[in-house]
């Protein structure tokens, strides 16, 4: 995890040791929270409290919210009530949210008792949204003002009540039923003069996302528009929290992360690589490799059932990988490319024809240049005859052909009834193709040899 | 590309048709820049110039960095001087060097004669970066202090110059050589008091990123310390420009995939799915295709060279394809998931180690299991009698541990001499477990059988 921080990580180590606490102090400061999380990553756990005491108050918050679940949780375990309570106060409602989703429920009992009563009653509100959803990555902490407010008012809330807030950049107007009408930048603030209305400088065309928008949806809206936070709304048009961008950020990174996983036939967890135990890898893989082991038995079926044509040309057999594996690669090529536009919002449903058109004349182009080359390998390479290499090119070219289109049709057909497209990817791909490309070779095989 | 736009383009392209040029602007000005830019994208070539002639200059200058160059450069072609001029000066300096990229050189030159001076020397200081560096994807336009400014003097300064500079809630305090000393947030400022001197409330402990560095790095470092901007110095530590958030999503977006791409054995482009031309996709797959289906020979050879021991037991070629198809697999599994470690650096060269003992336990647990489950498959399924089982289970268990192990390896490996890890993954790794584990299957076959 990180860079550049062994060094810095023996040198606290030795302080600590040395009980140079207030070097220890100074040092910390200089430190940004995600590089003290890091530290207190590489430390053994007795010596954790001793250093987080250290820590300024706003500091050690901000620390805590950088540091992973394990990490946190036996971090609550050692504080004391008032240690707790400090940490807690200084958290913005999102990544309290973050956390206690994260804990046990014992620790998660301890966490609310030292919660007052406003942070309480947000933090319920969020916890009750689905995950992924849009509600359950807000923040309920906004600045938010009236619509006939000047800029000096506005500027003046800002200063009372900004230091609480997550964002400040952007606010947002409502009327007394909290309904959004309106967007104003600080930005805009600044430019206008003081005794401007906030109606008169506000952007009403407001884009904003409803409470139960897929994330990942809420995520690239955010990054189309380049926003540094979004409105998430109900449904009557009630403004009931932000999304900001760095949460948007986080969101982009694991659902690429997942999609990616799943490509590879792994159960996505949320922990990085080096935290997961072997037995989670283990859980998270073997489902997928039993499966597809199963899938890959109509393969081995096709094979015995055209074994006598495979006894009588058994040169036939040592083309069986490279058809394969063909074939799997070219499937892949496409379904992972299309998975890609379908995350990205660049393919919808609607697409279908144009794609399929599309990867139809690759199709063709690849399956050409791969069946030229192979013919020629095998007539004056392998010399294994024309007859041969005629069925091994034809059966290329087919296989190819068929994996493009399995490929390019699979994820947008299982995306429009409700699966997850990136499921579908390669290994699935990979067996259905197999097993056509095997009886197309066979087939060729017995009509021509 | 997008949603919910269908009705609107219809209905804009009925207005035009109409020519209500009134109503088109009222309907245009409640869009969002990055919208507008699809209903370009759905226009024929020549109503573009019409239309973009209704938009106000702000709004046109914004959709036109919103369109794919193509698009782009089809309306510079038409755009009198004066109107070249008017976007190009609405332009920020990193939008228009992206732009300038991708424009041919004759279209370059004249975007070029249509900017002022200072625009020119800062486009041309960013082109000096190379592509993938922080240098070539930062802007020049920031808001800068002198360290013995107020508060006040340091609020009157951005109302003054904060029009023409990206983002406004980042600025940096730098002496009179440009050497980066401190960080303020308008945040602090709204919060500080008006005297406050600029040096008194600024952050001192900067990060920042180098010129040189690269553009993911960059990205990983915003997404890590939440930031909405990072800055760019030189070797000297003298500010250059900096980085701003909207900018790193793309580039997180854009590596994740690049690597997805480079996974499934296809040269990235840029270009999204639907923009990219059939050649260009048979371009960027056929290279990969003909390689593999080359290394695929050796597995060729392989079986070719154990022709008698298929002969004997003819049985063994119906699990060819479930062993090398769960070998694959099961590399591709811990390929996947440590090249994306790396590329989020949560893993480094020196967790070689760490790695490899864990994916060896994972491994283990995993052929076991697999193992086993074949060998029942085998013996009551399948009745293909004991031996073939054990020979057909020992090979499944000791494949997964190669493929494994192989597939942990070589991304970190190949990260450490400077390749790119996301190439060596699946096709690759396959290529090589494939080929090992029919050499182990064969050779317990030929030992037992």
């Amino acid at each position: 995890m990180g860079e550049n921080t062994t060094t810095i990580e023996k040198m606290i180590s030795k302080l600590l040791e040395e009980k140079k606490f207030a070097t220890l102090r100074d040092v910390m400061n200089t430190m940004a929270p995600a590089d003290i999380a890091i530290i207190f990553d590489s430390l053994p756990a007795e010596k954790m409290p001793v250093l987080f005491r250290i820590l300024s108050k706003e500091l050690a918050a901000e620390a805590f919210v950088e540091m992973d679940a394990d990490l946190q949780e036996s971090l609550i375990r050692v504080f004391s009530d008032s240690e707790l309570k400090a940490v807690v106060d200084e958290l913005y409602v999102d990544d309290a949210v973050d956390i206690i989703e994260e804990m046990p429920a014992n620790v998660v009992k301890r966490i609310l008792s030292q919660t007052d009563r406003d942070m309480r009653k947000m933090i319920n509100e969020i916890l009750k949204y689905p995950d992924d959803s849009a509600g359950s990555i807000m923040t309920t902490e906004y600045v938010s003002f009236k619509p006939d407010m000047t800029v000096t008012e506005a500027i003046k809330n800002i200063r009372r009540s900004g230091v609480d807030k997550e964002t400040i950049y952007t606010c947002y107007v409502t009327e007394k039923d909290k309904k959004l009408i309106g967007i104003v930048t600080v930005r805009s603030l600044l430019m206008a003069d003081d005794d401007d209305e906030i109606s008169k400088i506000m952007e009403e065309n407001v884009i904003s996302v409803n409470t139960l928008e897929d994330k990942e949806d809420v995520a690239n809206k955010l990054a189309k528009y380049d926003f540094l936070a979004l409105p998430v709304v109900d449904r009557e048009n009630r403004l009931v929290g932000i999304v900001t961008v760095d949460d948007a950020i986080d969101v982009i990174r694991e659902e690429a992360t997942e999609d990616i996983e799943k490509m590879a036939a792994i159960t996505p967890t949320d922990k990085p690589y080096l935290k997961t135990t072997v037995f989670e890898l283990w859980r998270a893989r073997i489902p997928w490799l039993l499966l597809l082991m199963l899938s890959s038995t109509f393969t081995g079926i096709i094979i015995t059932h055209f074994e006598s044509a495979l006894a009588a040309t058994s040169v036939l057999a040592a083309y069986i990988p490279m058809l394969m594996g063909t074939g799997g690669n070219s499937g892949s090529q496409s379904s992972v490319a299309i998975i890609r536009g379908l995350s990205l919002n660049e393919i919808e449903f609607s697409d279908i024809f144009r794609v399929q058109w599309k990867e139809i004349r690759v199709s063709v182009l690849c399956g050409l240049t791969l069946a030229g080359a192979n013919f020629l390998k095998l007539v004056f390479l392998d010399n294994v005859g024309v007859a041969v290499s005629l069925v091994v090119s034809i059966a290329l070219a087919v296989t190819v052909f068929t994996a493009k289109f399995v490929g390019c049709s699979l994820p947008i057909l299982s995306k429009k009834i409700g699966f997850d497209p990136a499921v579908m990817a390669s290994p699935f791909i990979t067996t259905i193709v197999d097993a056509i490309s095997l009886l197309i070779y066979f087939s060729f095989a017995s009509m021509l040899l």
